[in-house]
């Protein structure tokens, strides 16, 4: 075998690895019973030491060397290999003992939050995130110096290939300046609609997202719906495990719960089957990935068109109430009402929640701020941008999110950066395919998915962020078609 | 650290691996989708490869020469060190190529044979047992040269350690002459209970298996009761996993297949937490196993005692029926008749169906039989032990088991072994507790399970089965008590 033929095999075995961490970081948060966690939590911090271990061995670097020395097949192939050298340098400044010890102390600190978020304690799990804190800058003090970006910017990269805080802050400040007076424009624009509320068996929702998942393009053959506390897209392309939540009295934020997770995982469905042991086999990141699912629940599912398909979904399951009429239900989707809770957030406010977690982590990164600072500083940006306070309620405050309990500081632009490709790629796809939105009123999505899986899936890692959005739509990243469409739908 | 600590750590990352490797061979069976089958086979096959690659480092020996040159601290560490020893040398021996590809092919064939078997399929069936058995007999072969025992052993002492033909053919060969004639005087005795097939809904079954699981001292914040197609007891002590399966006309399978998986449970569970990640921790092997579930599905939940508190319940939940009388369920779990499927087989046939097994893998190993002989041989064995025929039937003949194609090949001893070893240990845990028996008539299980933990669960591999058995019973491995309780329960 020539180098970069073992470094193949290298990077099999460390998808092999991923897999099983995959299916039980799944089952840690949808079937694992409680007294389980510690052992799992010991188990997949060991884990992900040894696929470290595997990673950062002196072997590796040196197939690295012999095989830049070739010239390889094809694109694919020179891509993987770059993509190699990206995970080995990023892993190879760290000591596999804080890779370990940090895993340790970001999965005990999500259990832990799991109940102390319930209790509203944050006496108790302030000592735990910090610690969160420490081990998050002491990685990125070291990957910084390693690959010369700045401490955050290489947190965020671990997310988001690509992605960096010269590409974001220009957007986020327009964002800033922008979004709180088109809040109230649109607040003051819109009625009241009619109440939906009533009393809807979570088995009958479950039924109702099944039917959503498999009208979207969801293969079952290939994945599952469940239940978790904080909704997610895991697994494996080959078995693509999607959950929500229920409360019984509305069907709005499980079944949106339910769209936005078929957007992940059509996603990950649709990475090049011949490279899914390969990096370059791989999504793109999760700016990227929170595209596909914003498409799929903002762009298509809160349209005007879906609500027509989506109606009669909702009367088939509940009932043929007036107030289930499309109009009724587009209002309800698409109503702006600023509240404290990121994920149950609209859309045109959605952003200045990631805002407020993106300077948080920022001046937290810095040393600027310290973790028990969080939760003053958190309510003064909630009266600020919504004119809300989180005093004396954190668990709707800064313990509302599970990213920070479990370890994953720099994810949250990858949200609005999202939105922002969500909105770029849409307009695209309905020009090359201008039937799109009359095939979603009928609950049809082949056009829009075809269009995925051609121009974005099945590229997995092979062009950069700023590549693919060039070549899927004609242009680099822009906030325009973000700004055009909220003005569309909200002003 | 000295040698013997750092070959701790190297079994401490084994356990992490052992760890995610049940979670996902519980996800296969239970959670999988289909379409993910043939990613999860690849996936666990490298990961038992990274397993055996670890194992048998260079580092390892030189560790396990040096630590065996000092005295250790406890008998509990200088048995661990015997594992270790054991497991180096019977691991040390295969290429890590061979266990890959055998495992993708034992994984392979049991994905494969849930489908092929419900078809009766032995056609498609058969190159793929094939296949499994060439390996075993690949792997058999090498670890004979090695162990200095006949091939066939050294399949059984990877199950059931300590365990050989030296010990079961004497005690199967007492039972093949005993039990024919013993299951005619059986059936004659006997007449026929009154019927208590009915509808009995499949939710309605779980909650009675939940109840008798909580009765005998199922942990739940340690573990599950989920479906599966074949019942099984899997996961890790600290969250075990057992399953059973339904059918609505009947819930006398369902609700003993809960009984026997929790006598499982109870053992891992049991097993000492200060060595749950080490070699000396774990289960003394399936021969220990099957007697701690068959102690508690036919010594403790097939007696007249517990008709008593089982009777209560089946009445709870499906009403006061009169032919749910103790004295008629108790007949039902009693009667002799045999039958083509071994899961479902009465006590007393249970061991020919085994030693049928036992039979034909010592033949196969030993090259004196083919797999294309099965179909027939099979229907031989039927026809002399029950006069029943599985011609043109292997799915409920040789198909019916999930041991071959999943490559256990040397299990099936543990089963007819651990019968033995049930009633031994039974009759020593009434000896020392008296009450037992009165109190599972009330469904307290609480001194019984006290004497399980002390004299078995808790010493882990601390011993060999048949010290452990000594210790615990004043004598050695003996069918005497085996064969008593089939006099008494029977005759």
């Amino acid at each position: 075998m020539d180098a970069y033929q073992q470094l193949k095999a290298v990077f099999r075995r460390l998808a092999h690895l991923r897999h099983v961490s995959a299916i039980c970081h799944w089952d840690e948060a949808v079937m694992m019973p409680p007294g389980g966690g510690q052992a799992r939590a010991e188990a997949l911090a060991g884990l992900h030491a040894l696929q470290h271990e595997i990673l950062i061995d002196p072997s590796v670097k040196q197939w690295l060397d012999d095989a830049q020395s070739k010239q390889q097949n094809s694109a694919w192939d020179q891509a993987n290999l770059q993509w190699m050298e990206q995970e080995y340098l990023k892993a190879g400044c760290l000591p596999t003992d804080l890779v370990q010890r940090s895993q340790l102390a970001f999965i005990r600190c999500e259990q832990a939050w799991r109940t102390l978020r319930a209790e509203n304690n944050w006496r108790e799990f302030a000592p735990l995130l910090s610690e969160n804190i420490a081990f998050v800058k002491e990685i990125a003090q070291i990957k910084s110096s390693v690959l010369g970006v700045s401490p955050y910017d290489s947190l965020i990269d671990q997310f988001s290939p690509g992605l960096s805080q010269a590409v974001i802050d220009p957007i986020f400040n327009q964002l800033k300046l922008f979004l709180p007076d088109f809040i109230h424009r649109a607040m003051a624009k819109q009625s009241s609609p009619q109440s939906i509320q009533g009393c809807f068996p979570v088995d009958k929702q479950r039924e109702l997202g099944l039917q959503l998942m498999l009208a979207i393009g969801f293969d079952f053959n290939h994945g599952r719906l469940d239940v978790s506390h904080h909704p997610f897209c895991g697994g494996v392309p080959q078995d693509v495990r999607i959950t929500t939540r229920y409360v019984e009295h509305e069907f709005v934020s499980a079944s949106m719960g339910v769209c936005h997770e078929t957007g992940h995982a059509l996603y990950e469905r649709g990475l090049p089957a011949d490279w899914w042991d390969q990096p370059v086999g791989e999504s793109l990141g999760m700016a990227v990935h929170e595209s596909q699912s914003l498409l799929i629940e903002m762009q298509a599912c809160r349209s005007r068109e879906f609500m027509q398909f989506f109606s009669s979904l909702v009367k088939e399951f509940f009932g043929e109430l007036p107030n289930f009429s499309p109009e009724n239900l587009y209002h309800h989707y698409t109503t702006v009402k600023p509240g404290l809770i990121r994920v149950d957030a609209d859309e045109v406010s959605y952003p200045l929640h990631v805002i407020l977690r993106y300077e948080l982590e920022k001046k937290l990164i810095a040393g600027e701020i310290h973790c028990d600072d969080l939760p003053e500083l958190w309510d003064g940006y909630m009266q600020a941008f919504f004119k809300l306070s989180t005093r004396g309620n954190d668990r709707n405050g800064v313990m509302q999110d599970v990213h920070w309990p479990s370890g994953a500081f720099g994810y949250f632009p990858a949200y609005t950066i999202g939105a922002i490709i969500a909105a770029q790629l849409f307009q695209a796809a309905k020009k090359r395919y201008p039937e799109i939105l009359s095939q979603i009123s009928r609950g049809q999505f082949t056009s829009l998915v075809a269009w995925l899986r051609e121009n974005i899936h099945s590229r997995g890692r092979l062009l950069s962020m700023n590549e693919l959005l060039q070549q899927a739509t004609g242009q680099p990243l822009t906030v325009d078609f973000f700004i055009a469409h909220l003005q569309q739908r909200y002003a």
